[in-house]
């Protein structure tokens, strides 16, 4: 097979598992689905929330110069105007004068666009204009100019509104940064790519307060986070670049900016940001509220604006690159396996805990037993159906880094066998080993 | 004082101490806010966080019989027809012939509303019409009728829309639930009370689907979780109360609602809610969208609706309770101080460290030994500013359960003050216990 093909096979292999197995359902779809919208499933919903969690311990719970929080998604339209979102955040399009469909410019085909017809009524199409990428909704009931309100397109401009908020209360002293997770809106004209690219979705960002002179190292040190990240979550360096965005690119505040991007089957595809943003967000806030968005320094009583570097994460581009990366086949023909070798951290189940056999009792008392006590601590599957053979199956395609079998040897000495998700290898071990043993697993 | 008195000024005490340490802010407070919104700051974040991830450990990760969902916020609006909302989730309005604005029926001062008179203007009232409450917005470029979509105004059916695809890959026996924690929109004509009533608020929900023969015992088992639950929360049981809804007020398909309601300043108010909701949704939706949500009994082949009991926790809702139920003041003048009593698993640090003195650099170092040490595994702070009073009463007022002091006689015999918030005493502990001392306290 070809490489794109290959390629287009993995993709649609890791969007039938995630539906199969209960990580990713398509929205709404006894309905005929919505617009490219996604549900996280049983399965989904834990990985998102690990790759969440973890990001949340790693950025704010084991730093002592960041902070969370958890703004509104509607605010103020102001907001949206002093940070050039209604105004700049928008798409050109082109509307058929006839049926009054709209299209994106640089989605037509060329021969269309020479001729200026629709591709829906051969009507002919308008010039282009630009199309706001918010949504829009009203405040109260009334349908007026007055009450427009807009989902927020971004977390990030809720660190900015809340900065002097934040740093009365924490009183922090530069550098320091901002955290939050949150979801964010962009009425996409093309969705696409099963979840890379939703109108809804949700991001982890961080805007870091720096002194100007010391933008440049600062960059350099989120670099660098950027990359351990992508190691947490299990992708291969080689699969990723980063994009040097090139000025005419970049947002006019923006000094430098770095695309992280990941060669994803459906091609190499911006992952993270990392951008410099001056102190443009701050001063454009100050000047619109008129509010003191200053920092002082507590030595030199020197008032400014902080500049920022600001990394962004996608969530849901998260979860796919991890599921890309850990998905894996092995074998041929009846010895064939899938898993998913998932980090133990982002994994659903840390463990599953099988009877040998499900129509012996003592067995299963014993299983059950095993099972219940590490289940106060870990998340941890419990399977009876099939044989062995078919629960391993089962357990490696949800990327369950062990399996754990009580058996007869288990009634007379209180060992398990537990069985490697990635070498398939089995050995026994204690009982009383299994809690320390996924204690180090897990937070070491 | 007369308890009305009392109690607002409880209320006044909570958003002030909200706002001042860094707990909840006005949301786009710096243009002016935004309709009663609200923002978690770096402790409210956290608390919210706590409540929301013990909720899911308590009923995902430690029951075998409930699994998690995180559907999309934005679905297809043919569920809000099927669920009724589009028909139903409506407050009656009445729209002012002159300067067209509206106002509920019911929120009108009696004396303007016979006389049919416009409180903003004097011109005259229409009869009242029906007013959705959901968020209305456009998927696409063109704002037609065909685009309208709608951010959901509850949880609860995703839960419903995705019970064959949770059911097909989770392979669960009745009864079982699917929970979801998640964003929801009322467009509310009167917010108010700070975090209790928010255009945009978040729920943790449970659909519950059991066999019709077993409701009541169901409801029942479910009745006692909501109790236990609020335990957890800190919230005494004089303060909760059971308002059985009557007939009248119930929806129509719903045979039993239970409103937990608690002694709010402002007044006693619903808190949660338990409702047993027959199988009116699965078979409504079935019958709109045509898809099969029965349920096969795998040993008598028996295919039927399931029945569902839910329970609903407002998020916000929790964490003013919670708030409210900890705020405690104690002692007179020099001696006052305030403390929020909250359980260990809600408040934000779990300790604080200090350094006796923080010009002794090896009082600092050791301090700093300590804190890093405990913050791999909790979240911890650090504070080395004014004198131990004043950092007592700041870690007192924010909830933080433990204090830890190094002092000189911890560089002789590596032990530390352990200060207790409630009972405000210390007692020396060695360094070497601190670890499993916290381990106990928070997970056992």
């Amino acid at each position: 097979m070809a490489k794109k093909e290959i390629q287009n096979e993995l993709m649609e292999k890791i969007v039938s598992l995630c539906k199969r197995r209960g990580f990713i359902f398509p929205g709404s779809e006894i309905y005929g689905g919505m617009a490219n919208s996604w549900d996280y499933g049983p399965l989904g919903v834990e990985i998102k929330n690990n790759v969440k969690s973890l990001w949340w311990n790693r950025f704010v719970h084991r730093r002592d110069d960041i902070v969370g929080l958890d703004a509104a998604l509607i605010m103020n339209p102001k907001v949206w105007e002093a940070s050039g979102h209604l105004k700049n955040f928008s798409d050109p399009l082109v509307e058929c004068a006839k049926c009054h469909h709209r299209f994106r410019e640089d989605m037509l085909e060329s021969e269309l666009l020479k001729k200026a017809e629709c591709p829906d009524c051969g009507g002919k199409l308008g010039k282009p204009k630009q199309f706001n990428l918010m949504f829009k909704t009203f405040i109260g009931p009334a349908e007026e100019q007055a009450n427009v309100a807009y989902f927020r397109p971004e977390t990030a401009q809720g660190m900015f509104v809340d900065f002097k908020n934040v740093l009365d209360t924490t009183r922090k002293n530069l550098p320091f940064g901002i955290a939050q997770i949150g979801k964010a809106f962009r009425n996409e004209i093309t969705p696409g790519n099963f979840i890379f690219r939703t109108r809804e979705f949700e991001q982890m960002e961080i805007e870091y307060f720096i002194r100007e002179n010391e933008w440049e190292k600062q960059f350099e040190l989120w670099r660098k986070e950027m990359h351990e990240w992508m190691k947490l979550l299990g992708l291969e360096a080689k699969h990723i670049h980063e994009l040097e965005v090139s000025e005419d690119k970049r947002a006019h505040y923006s000094k430098r900016t770095i695309d992280f991007e990941y060669d994803f089957p459906f091609g190499t595809s911006e992952l993270y940001g990392l951008a410099y943003r001056t102190d443009f967000d701050l001063s454009s806030h100050a000047a619109a509220s008129g509010a003191n968005l200053k920092y002082k320094d507590a030595e030199t009583n020197e008032e400014f604006f902080p500049h920022v570097i600001e990394p962004t994460w996608g969530v849901d581009r998260s979860v796919l690159a991890a599921l890309l990366a850990a998905y894996k086949e092995e074998g041929e023909g009846d010895a064939k396996r899938v898993y998913l070798k998932l980090p133990i951290r982002l994994a659903p189940y840390k463990a599953a805990v099988f009877p040998l056999l499900k129509n012996k009792p003592e067995l299963v008392k014993k299983a059950r037993e095993v099972y219940l006590s590490l289940r106060k601590k870990y998340f941890i599957d419990w399977d009876e159906r099939g044989n062995i053979g078919k629960r391993y199956y089962a357990q490696d395609e949800i990327g369950t880094p062990y399996c754990i079998t009580v058996d007869f040897e288990t009634l007379e000495n209180d060992t398990v066998t537990l069985r490697d998700r990635d070498t398939a290898k089995q050995k026994r071990i204690p009982i009383a080993e299994l809690d320390a043993f996924f204690h180090h697993e897990i937070y070491s």
